[in-house]
């Protein structure tokens, strides 16, 4: 409906004395339609930051999408939406409740509102060594335990696709009057289709950050932010969304954001119930796998599809197989032409989503069944690194202190026993290994030398005089 | 050069097993080219987090054609840019010099981090009644006044298009031992043609934030960040890019970065010159008005452009005509299908780019003419109210301690004595009119009074039972 806008608009006769410089006239060799579309606040396109026409309906057609009381479009990714979540939810130096394999923006939102931060401990998906979604039984725990938390967040679905109980989390976390934060980046498509769990909003989330582009059509950095209830304040909502983000919003990511929940909206049945179709076909193929293991199982009950697994994330475990992730990715993109989303040690990820066709679930399985045939399962080979064993740390100083304290690069070797001045993390997708203020143990060490051997992108580690290392307090 | 690898990717049997969603095989209705052009981070494309490929020597080719040791792609348009030079460069509670008519960004900027904030106030061009650019004699005085300050921001050039003298002002201030950012947002074209002005790289600053979109043709929220010197710690930069950046950066808007700046490059000598050549005959043609007032006059000698006038913003005055800015704005748009960039009480504000058409240049032209001479010029009408007439404010409450007290709704004619809750400001630009723990004074609610009566865009200002006002401090 904005696309439409837009390109009536660039149809017209009016000339723009205004921003962007293309004046829509075209940008050298790139597509015209790039131009066209690119437009600034003018008259009749309303304002991001202060909505009251055009984006104002878009944003409330976008809620009832998701079942949500408010929207806002995000234009600089889930990252905007994190920040303005944390700090519209937790006050300035307040204490927040995070799962730890949670992406690096909220440890950034942290640090920005001198927040102090306690964690949960995800458990293990032991078949592939994933981590689970956080649960209820943990939120519970945790919230006796720890005195004044402001708040909660925690990730659902998870990067490589677990499935948390959102509901039963909330009632949890408003029982002691706060608010509950969902990092939802990888679940845009939920609730669109009978078979996929229901979004965070309809659980009864207080507010959700949901990455359009991740899993719906839409372009890359575009995202929604969902906000219900009375936990936290609407002004300051807003007041950080002005903050975080561009006060040039551009339209065509704007377009986009809208383009994808209509398509979702108004075709979803049709197109996730072929996506669930071609998902569970190729889980039937994968099923003759010897070597590799498969996540999920085609044998998995459809209920969980609906509580606590989503549909689209296909992880490849290489346990016992000889051979590490980083080999398997590397084998099925030069020899197959397929390029995965990540690669870990011990497993590969491949996201299904709504844009996919046929051959795509085709090209995987066959690749698969080929690698698996010439591979031999022999258990006790353990060539893989449990990518997210992350280890209930003594968190020796805040992030929020140690971060702006002097420091010092020291080789990973001679590491141990010092306290982290930088994150490490592999990417994708960001979650850290270690946190500023974190005291490095053997295991981390060893951890992030078998990462380098790999072949993994290790964020925060950098080679001097051909040895790797980090920054370290100097005086800690 | 990001754009045709952008396409010979989107062309080559590789099937994306990671985001975005659309998978580029289309986003419904989008034009087909938004969808092949859209792609994450992934093998070959490098990082914009840690740039180590492509990326980096993008950058390298950005920085050279500023002039820069290092430049940093924007994805999240100036304000990222802002956010990040602003927190890089001074530290938590710090002290920092600002000309009172910059951007928002910048109060937010301080806001996070809890900066206090010094002010200069910029002259008046008598003429046009718009803001001049602060002058080297302001920032040497204000920096011998005040103490402990830890940096200087100033705008250049300013939304109407004046040029600060940037290599004095960065003498003063690095004689100080303190780095100076400039909010170069409207000067991307600066330097690319003999007979513009350097852009503030090549005159010593160490932090130039530079929206390529604004003047450039590239997309809306495109922008660029220039690093110089030893003042500012880089790893710091790279930090709060880290953190304020969207972690799923556009390519679309990545490519529309490096495309610009290789057009303005590559072809600036031709383009620009033509731009020359159709800006100074439009102002030839306008120098018969005999009721508007346009800056720049004709007659501005060529040093000017090179030393403190832009070129490309035209500003129309209506002082003594009998109508408003507004009014101006209204029967451009209307009666001739000219778009403005702005309008005040006093002045309209058209911008010229290297996207223009010669059209364009005539359109205006005869519109101006033809308004004109219809206008009677009245000494003493006094129609207008000047829009940057910021007094110098005794600032009452620190604004990263006034934005988080208690605040209640007041309507603007009881708000006189009150201490301002809220910024309020005109958009665009988005300078504000008034920063959250000002005290309000008469002048004040007159004047925003005024540009209600006016219909501009106020921000800040809420109506409430057919009254404006806003939110005002409680017990301040």
């Amino acid at each position: 409906m904005l696309f439409e806008k837009l390109k009536d608009y660039g149809g017209s006769e009016i000339y723009p004395y205004h921003m962007p410089g293309h004046k829509r006239q075209g940008m050298g060799g790139l597509p015209p339609q790039l131009a066209e579309l690119d437009i600034t606040e003018i008259d009749g396109f309303d304002n991001l930051h202060q909505s009251e026409g055009i984006l104002r309906e878009l944003q409330q057609f976008a809620a009832d999408a998701y079942g949500a009381e408010e929207a806002y479009y995000l234009v600089g990714g889930s990252t905007s939406g994190i920040l303005s979540a944390v700090s519209a939810a937790i006050p300035r130096g307040g204490r927040l409740l995070i799962s730890r394999n949670c992406h690096k923006s909220i440890y950034h939102a942290a640090y920005l509102r001198q927040l102090q931060l306690s964690y949960l401990y995800p458990e293990q998906v032991p078949e592939v060594d994933i981590c689970e979604a956080v649960s209820p039984e943990q939120v519970r725990e945790a919230l006796e335990r720890e005195q004044d938390i402001n708040g909660v967040l925690i990730v659902s679905p998870t990067y490589e696709g677990r499935i948390a109980e959102v509901e039963e989390i909330a009632q949890i976390v408003h029982a002691h009057g706060i608010p509950l934060i969902v990092d939802e980046a990888h679940g845009a498509h939920l609730g669109f289709h009978s078979a996929f769990a229901r979004g965070s909003s309809r659980a009864g989330a207080d507010l959700v950050v949901t990455s359009v582009h991740k899993t719906l059509q839409a372009m890359t950095q575009t995202a929604l932010l969902q906000v219900n209830g009375p936990l936290v304040d609407r002004r300051l909502v807003r007041r950080f969304l002005r903050i975080y983000q561009s006060s040039s919003p551009s339209y065509v990511l704007m377009a986009s954001i809208d383009n994808a929940i209509r398509l979702a909206w108004e075709e979803g049945g049709r197109l996730f119930g072929q996506m669930t179709e071609n998902w569970h076909g190729m889980l039937e193929r994968l099923s003759a796998c010897r070597a590799l293991t498969v996540w999920p199982p085609v044998s998995l009950p459809q209920e969980e599809y609906q509580k606590h697994q989503d549909i689209g994330k296909l992880v490849i475990s290489v346990k016992n197989t000889g051979i590490t992730g980083q080999e398997l990715y590397r084998e099925l993109l030069e020899r197959y032409g397929l390029q995965l989303e990540m690669a870990c040690d011990g497993y590969v990820l491949a996201m299904f989503t709504v844009g996919d066709v046929f051959q795509g679930y085709q090209r995987m399985a066959e690749a698969l069944l080929e690698i698996d045939s010439r591979l031999k399962r022999s258990e006790g080979q353990e060539t893989q690194w449990p990518r997210e064993s992350a280890p209930q740390r003594r968190v020796c100083l805040p992030l929020c202190e140690s971060w702006d304290l002097p420091m010092q690069w020291i080789a990973l070797e001679d590491a141990v026993g010092r306290y982290a001045g930088t994150f490490v993390n592999i990417y994708p997708p960001g979650t850290p290994i270690l946190v500023p203020g974190e005291c490095l143990e053997e295991a981390d060490t060893r951890r992030i030398e078998r990462y380098l051997a790999d072949g993994l992108n290790v964020q925060g580690i950098s080679v001097r005089n051909g040895v790797p290392g980090l920054e370290v307090l100097t005086s800690a």
